[in-house]
């Protein structure tokens, strides 16, 4: 593990996540510049090792919750975790993780919820994993081109096989599996990337800001749409299946609550408002 | 297994569905008797066995959602979960399984949710099971301890033992480990009861009686008491703990997700609003 490469990429994530916050306030004082919103920040220390972490999240009138979270964290993983993560009974569960993770839940039905998380782990061997995916509650071609179509421009830059691979992993992954539906219409995810530490840092770097400049733009091209209470009850109803997702099948959310993350931090992910018929 | 008995027991759960429905219905009407409601009868066989299976729903001024369902199901368990069921490896996974299981999420958030089930299985040895537990919003002592109190008498007139050891039981499974919570007030909780078939039926026929008797007095006890906006909104974020234990948690609902069963009947125990803040 080397100490400069993990504060190189900590560093990037906390970069990432200025920029992400301030992008989102500017689209909430575009929307209604006299109700102003803004972050509430909330710092702690993990209680399972050494680092820091930094919880971001805002109500506001087109976020209707978005969670943008930081963490910087090593410890040790304990014994029954360890054959769930590479190379963790190599290192006797030592590790050190950073990573960036977001949910936006939207106020308005026709601006689709999103979810990004880029990291950086090590163990006995190190990596990077991450990805994006986009989950509409009514489906717009125009948005689902777009999105896929500049994600794979920004792959393509790194590796003409990046999108097409972790595209296969997202649609995989982001499907419920009691219901035999996916989650939304995907994205890209990766893990293990470990092949070249500047060329996978590049491109974990691409994802955050191919992230932002996709969702920027259809965040502002649908949120002055007009929309009804019936669509508004529907998002919620569409809502518990995220919820359920993140609950019954989330690798993260599960690993996080079993090894006693902080439950608020991880749980950042639930939708504001949610309903089962 | 004993093709008699299981015909006994499931008689026996399908007249207990029925004297449910019947008294919320009439307790429905006595709260606003302009404004009738009713149950919502869904049937359906299996996909994975023999069997019938009958969903009822409501959706009332008092009972927010409610749902009682009975299942009479025969099939083979597949390999990966016998190691998880009693006699399953014995009996190649064949099993008989009858049951009804009962979720009541109040509109008023000074009455209870509740949740009742009982069961009757067969796989290489037969058994029964089950249990209820209450789940106030806001706690009454008053409600507490008549719940307990009432369910203590009933267990006391078939086994003294009973009472301490299944509500201990239920304290421990009852409890959300991520949050370090328990979901309720408890109640009792049993299974693998099958020292006495005869025995173990009129105490399993009790508890459907006792949760009957003693839930119908809390409602009506509770249900014309005032409540705000507020106390409406707490109850929507506490509902949050109730889907986390039900989906993170709770065998019931992980086994039956996890081996196709019909996923409404299954998450008709999900609430039907809830928030996450």
């Amino acid at each position: 593990m080397n100490n400069k490469n993990f504060i190189e990429v900590s560093s990037w994530f906390k970069f990432l996540q200025n920029e992400i916050c301030q992008e989102f306030i500017k689209i909430e004082n575009e929307f209604s510049p006299n109700d102003k919103k803004g972050f509430i920040h909330k710092k702690w220390q993990p209680t399972t090792g050494n680092g820091n972490c930094e919880m971001r999240i805002m109500h506001g009138n087109v976020f209707e919750k978005v969670g943008v979270n930081i963490s910087n964290i090593s410890g040790v993983i304990s014994e029954e975790f360890r054959n769930k993560i590479k190379g963790a009974e190599e290192s006797n569960g030592k590790f050190i993780a950073t990573g960036i993770s977001l949910v936006a839940h939207m106020n308005s039905p026709l601006v689709p919820a999103v979810h990004m998380n880029t990291r950086f782990l090590s163990t006995s061997t190190t990596w990077f994993g991450g990805g994006m995916d986009l989950t509409p509650i009514y489906y717009s071609e125009k948005d689902a081109k777009y999105f896929h179509k500049k994600i794979k421009e920004s792959c393509d830059q790194h590796n003409k096989n990046y999108y097409e691979k972790f595209k296969k992993i997202a649609d995989e992954y982001f499907f419920l599996n009691h219901r035999n539906e996916p989650r939304g219409i995907g994205g890209i995810f990766y893990e293990y990337l470990d092949d070249d530490y500047e060329g996978n840092l590049s491109f974990t770097k691409s994802v955050g800001l191919t992230f932002l400049e996709i969702y920027k733009k259809i965040v502002r091209d649908n949120m002055h749409r007009k929309w009804t209470s019936y669509q508004k009850r529907y998002q919620a109803i569409k809502r518990g299946r995220y919820v359920e997702f993140n609950l019954l099948q989330d690798k993260g959310t599960k690993f996080g609550l079993m090894t006693n993350g902080n439950v608020d931090a991880i749980l950042m992910s639930m939708p504001p408002t949610v309903e089962w018929v």
